[in-house]
């Protein structure tokens, strides 16, 4: 598997736009999780693949690489169809909270391991460390356990995945080379199919408050997750989906949380409602569960039984579903500065606000705050009339509104509609998947 | 000068085909140099410079930033006007040796600061350390002194000059970026400014033992060393000269000096006395010293003056020029296959050929053998017999021979010239000058 190479023949072929060979891409990914091959030289090399590109054949090696610098997930023991979703991230985007309880209560196995949250996107885990008690580590026998008992799963990822991808994700966050949609969708692809699942969904989100912001790119990225699933044998699809505006009505780690809730009570926004629906129905697709009869996911979420899982979920891992969520000390509205309808509500403000709030952090090391965020008290196509709240903003540390309040400037964009936009934008924009699906 | 940059800002700028800013180029070598900007943040910026380029004003101002890096030396109080004379390296170039006595001779001072070799070609330094005695470490006082007394210093550059550039050479020599003209052109022009001379003349070579292979590759070089002299106020020209076939008839380190030494004493190879007197003209003539005249270097150079100068400056460095020069043990003469004349010597394959004999180094940690070396026996369109000598190897490990042997497989092309191709290959192809000269 690992000829003889030298790091510089192989930053060569990529600098001079050549093919790299399956041999090249396999020495330099095990050189560099062994240390062989250095920082300066692998940062090299991604510039050169930023700039240059990978074919699909490339990208489907360097991921099945990056699978093969660690261990893999063994759920050989699971006796249901296992299957995963993973999210490109969008602000208020706390999908996997009521999606996976309600994929278990359909009858598949979901071991939805997460991240946290970087920037101006939450993390699942950050959110779910807002229950009282629940904790995120869980050993692989513990994994397997709650999916046989439980058949859902949210914890972060076991030690030894992928650890080259660990490895070249931090080295690519300081050196400019995060914006390649091949070193993208290996990064993703390679954690994904390490958790050894039977079948993944994707969200690739594009918009405002994505990290795609236009469709165009956010296409690009999803053929190139699905066209890698197709050549390493994981049944994938991917939704394009709008990111222009929240999810939702929360922004933030416990108020999304208890949002969640209401979803799995047979409430919550219509958006977030429709979305995991969407998306439970792929996922049940994709592993063979008829998703017409006693598994339609809208009908299960109405019935209460992904409630009931994920209550068992929650306290498998230690948390108590009925304790009070932790609440900010400090609210601060902010209102309408005109009446009309609401035309424009921009994701990636609300997402900054939130993240200066303390919903979020700048660095990995920092801490996060339970329970700072920003609720949205009025929706997309909403009349408003002057002075009605916009907007409640939470924070443990009221020194932190100003700023928030500034990221807000121009957010909401109120008037009258225009004749021929009367329509609500489309949440799911198209679905991607395998010509042999 | 430092303003407020990180370096993944300038890292996107360059990325996404922006110009860097004067500004922003200031602040990332001062960074590199202190080690605020990591060495995988540097590669990574010099593939995107390498892939998306720099232009004139920016290549000059990342020259600025290598000389500001560190000290410059002081030539105050140096009586004649200063210039020196920087080759990119070529198989059998030993020029520097007879030419830095020459221009003095002819009553400039030339501080010629000089490296060892890597690769294929060879390094003045190592050849002038055959010589019993000789040393190449000056200080910057004794440097002055030399250059008042003689006229000429051929040494090592004095610690501190241009670090940055000294500490990015490394990183591109092991990440791939070497080859790009605006890095290469800084990193020349860099060391050259921070020696503080009047003047400078460069030879750039293309040809198969050269770093440029072709002549459009050495021209754009050319042209930005060039246009970096004028925007630094340093008076600087280019030849473009001839690297296809090895220069003289000795290529090693003794039999380099030897050769020299014949030329300086009025004989020696037709083409290296060429080249030589051609280089002292432009440097002289960049200086404004009158090369009709008193200062005619081909008339200094036949008259025994230059070689008087050559003797002082070895014995001002501890040298003794009066000493036989180190042989090789061993000697193994290569025989022409079949007669006819002699089409073809090629340059690069006769340089590999003295280096794996042990004339050069593969890392920098090595040492060399004073001795090793290929002596040409025939010349390019000389007519041969069959079985004639053609090379003459030394070496002081016959174990190196085979290997040395198979680098000079095919090196030699003997046939018959063809009608239209009688004319001799030009030395000298075209001078480059800034347009105010």
């Amino acid at each position: 598997m690992t000829g003889s190479h030298n790091a510089v023949d192989v930053i060569r072929t990529k600098r001079d736009g050549g093919r790299l060979s399956d041999d090249q891409i396999d020495w330099v990914i095990d050189g560099y999780t062994r240390g062989v091959v250095a920082d300066e030289q692998m940062s090299a090399l991604a510039m050169a693949i930023l700039l240059n590109g990978m074919d699909g054949a490339e990208t489907a090696r360097w991921t099945r690489a990056m699978v093969h610098s660690g261990d893999r997930l063994d759920l050989g023991g699971v006796t249901r169809p296992t299957v995963d979703k993973h999210s490109t991230g969008g602000v208020g985007d706390k999908i996997t909270l009521p999606l996976a309880p309600l994929v278990a209560a359909c009858g598949a196995a979901v071991p939805q391991l997460s991240g946290r949250g970087l920037g101006h996107t939450g993390g699942t885990l950050d959110k779910l460390e807002s229950i009282p008690g629940w904790r995120a580590a869980l050993s692989p026998d513990e994994i397997r356990d709650q999916l046989n008992s439980v058949g859902a799963v949210i914890c972060a990822p076991t030690d030894g995945l992928a650890p080259a991808d660990k490895k070249l994700y931090a080295l690519r966050d300081v050196t400019g080379t995060v914006e390649s949609v091949p070193l993208i969708a290996g990064s993703i692809m390679g954690k994904k199919l390490a958790e050894g699942v039977d079948a993944l969904v994707l969200d690739v989100k594009s918009g405002s408050g994505a990290f795609m912001k236009s469709d165009a790119d956010a296409r690009a990225l999803a053929e190139a997750l699905v066209g890698i699933g197709a050549q390493q044998g994981l049944r994938t699809s991917a939704l394009l989906t709008d990111m222009n505006t929240p999810l939702g009505r929360t922004v933030g780690n416990a108020i999304e949380v208890a949002e969640s809730v209401e979803v799995l009570q047979g409430g919550g926004p219509a958006d977030v409602v429709a979305l995991t629906v969407e998306l439970a129905r792929e996922m049940l697709r994709l592993v063979g569960i008829d998703v017409e009869g006693a598994a339609d996911p809208a009908a299960v979420l109405a019935s209460g039984r992904a409630y009931e899982t994920w209550a068992r979920m929650i306290r498998a891992q230690g948390g108590d579903p009925d304790a009070p969520l932790p609440t900010a000390a400090h609210r601060h509205e902010v209102a309408a500065p005109e009446g009309g309808t609401v035309l424009r509500m921009d994701a990636y403000q609300v997402g900054i606000a939130a993240w200066r709030l303390g919903a979020g952090r700048a660095r990995k090391e920092d801490s996060v705050s339970a329970g700072a965020g920003v609720r949205l008290l009025a929706s997309l196509g909403e009349q408003v009339a002057p002075g009605q709240p916009l907007f409640e903003l939470y924070t443990d540390n009221p020194d932190l509104v100003p700023a928030a309040l500034a990221a807000l400037e121009g957010s909401v964009e109120i008037g009258v509609p225009q004749a021929d936009s009367t329509s609500a934008p489309q949440l799911v924009k198209d679905v991607i998947r395998t010509t042999a699906d």
